[in-house]
């Protein structure tokens, strides 16, 4: 059969990192079956010529025609926008891709050594704060807004199973648990309880070792010990700040990649935002988009081609000669792309 | 008249770092009025002993006796311990300590030289998901958790207030809003738009320049660019975080402090925990609770003695003999203290 692959680059570099990643897999060639790409709309530049920011179009056309995704990075407004909402997060929603899986990992200059970063932060992608429910009334002091933090047993136990999964299959095998139940004893006492409590229901995961920590806390060892962790399950918003915060460690968000994961679809998303300030001048790094669209292939089921893309940019990290601005490096995106390509 | 002040160590290395506080404070000798002070319970440890973990004496004795007052640390059960809540945010709610104020240094080797870190996060200290209003409910899928998130235009404006003071009185006279408005545009909004809005009602912060930044990205530009932050300002639990994060940068947790600041009651409390694992071992940090007594006497508007001892502790860091092991020495509590003191 035919592979098809939306692609929604959105806003800023999204559109100069995403067709990065397409020839990315393009360049697999027979490795994987026939692919096609279909370009989607959606974003903040959309909305602004079009009044949405994500068309139906673009929900449909994944869920009917896509097997996969890529989507590259959305701007946030600096000021409110009256019926402005993001849409990656209502793509998520949407298509129920309900596991953000953020590998980050610190490419070691000799192959033979280990990394000094090498982790997952596997973040609940559906509800937290990102339920966006949100109300303003009108007290005696002034106005007074309200939003709901939602933490279900369900979807903690999801994202639980699947960073179990993920910790099981890596040589460490070690989960950390992050929350704050010393003040959300009820919320985040139910992340952590139902999270924990998987071993004790399923034997397979007997070998994964389990710790919890504080998010405070856990930003702090993160800068300080990185080595300890190996993956890390949080709640949609403490995984937003740990990934970024990660992110940090390993030279640039410009490499971090991501996928957003359901049943049946992924969505691949590099961590990094549309940077306005460098779109369009050819220096954004495409790095993290196609690790991206590795990870999405890996998810896919096509580990082979994955590993091809992953084992070619980490030659282009090591050899150090082709490399963006954000790693200290003097070439544009299009030339690291295409050392990148050439490596595959 | 006689100065009070309060000492709660509470948990664990509370009981070793603010012992070492008073002496500070005590060394200062005839700069300051005759001060007394009087030893008040709280913390989990107390909790176990006698059923609540803030006995009504301890907030009785604050209010009506004391002129200030030093928090230690409190230990956070990792498990839900029926009845228990943490005693720390209660007494600042009790006490109406709105702002938590936590300056971040790294003491650069040569005095004349920039420090490569300083900064200061005016944490908003009475409201976000500290409200703790959480519920918990049965639905067809299992247990489901929902907390309030509280931002009001009140709170907002005098978090913003403090800080934008703050920024004046700093040489940068640089304030960063936090928030997460990309997601949370109601509640963030209300809370970037308010702080955002004091400079057009107050002629007086004409001089600060103002940014924001989405919380996320905030942690990630702390890391690679610390020298962009001069003061942030952020709800509570953005607050907690980036404290955290800021702490790592300059060494150890154990040397940052921090005050709770109302309108009329001031509380210092060094950022770190309990540290069980170190308790009683003579291996805590003093300083960060030195810190939190000098700074306690700032802001109760005994700056000369605060300078002394901030002084005292700039040389001994400095010096760099007398560390404990956070800071890569081999010295313990006492003889660090005993090191600070001699220098007030
Ligand atoms: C753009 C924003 C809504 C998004 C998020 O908070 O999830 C981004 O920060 C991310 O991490 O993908
Ligand atoms: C102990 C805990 C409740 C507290 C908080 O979250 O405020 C701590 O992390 C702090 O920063 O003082």
């Amino acid at each position: 059969g035919v592979l098809k692959i939306g692609l929604i680059p959105a806003d800023g570099i999204g559109g100069e990192v995403i067709p990065a990643a397409r020839d990315a897999i393009l360049a697999l060639g027979s490795a994987l079956p026939k692919t096609e790409f279909v370009t989607l709309d959606a974003g903040f530049e959309y909305f602004t010529r079009h009044g949405e920011a994500l068309p139906d179009e673009t929900v449909h056309a994944l869920q009917q025609e896509c097997d996969g995704a890529l989507f590259g990075a959305v701007s946030s407004p600096s000021n409110k926008v009256a019926g402005y909402s993001s849409p990656i997060v209502a793509l998520r929603k949407a298509l129920d891709l309900y596991a953000n899986i953020r590998p980050v990992l610190a490419v070691p200059k000799d192959p033979n050594e280990k990394p000094s970063v090498d982790l997952v932060v596997v973040r609940e992608n559906t509800e937290c704060l990102y339920v966006k429910q949100e109300t303003l009334t009108f007290g005696p002091d002034g106005r007074e807004a309200r939003a709901t933090r939602l933490i279900t047993e369900r979807a903690s136990r999801r994202i639980g199973l699947k960073a179990f999964e993920i910790a099981l299959a890596r040589p460490r095998k070690h989960l950390t648990i992050i929350h704050k139940s010393n003040v959300l004893s009820v919320t985040d006492g139910l992340f952590r309880d139902t999270v924990k409590a998987i071993p004790s229901q399923h034997d397979k995961y007997a070998d994964v070792t389990v710790a919890h920590q504080i998010v405070d806390s856990a930003v702090y060892r993160l800068f300080r010990e990185p080595e300890i962790y190996d993956v890390m399950v949080a709640p949609n918003l403490y995984g937003d700040i740990l990934s970024d915060a990660a992110a940090a460690l390993v030279g640039s968000l410009g490499v971090v990649p991501s996928v957003n994961a359901g049943d049946t679809f992924v969505m691949g998303e590099p961590v990094h935002g549309s940077a306005p300030d460098i779109a369009g001048q050819n220096k954004a790094n495409p790095i993290a988009a196609i690790r991206s669209a590795a990870l999405m292939l890996r998810y896919m089921g096509f580990s082979d081609g994955a590993d091809r893309i992953d084992a070619a940019v980490d030659a282009v990290v090591r050899d150090g000669s082709v490399l963006t601005p954000d790693l200290g490096g003097r070439s544009g995106t299009n030339e690291v792309a295409a050392e990148i390509l050439k490596r595959i």
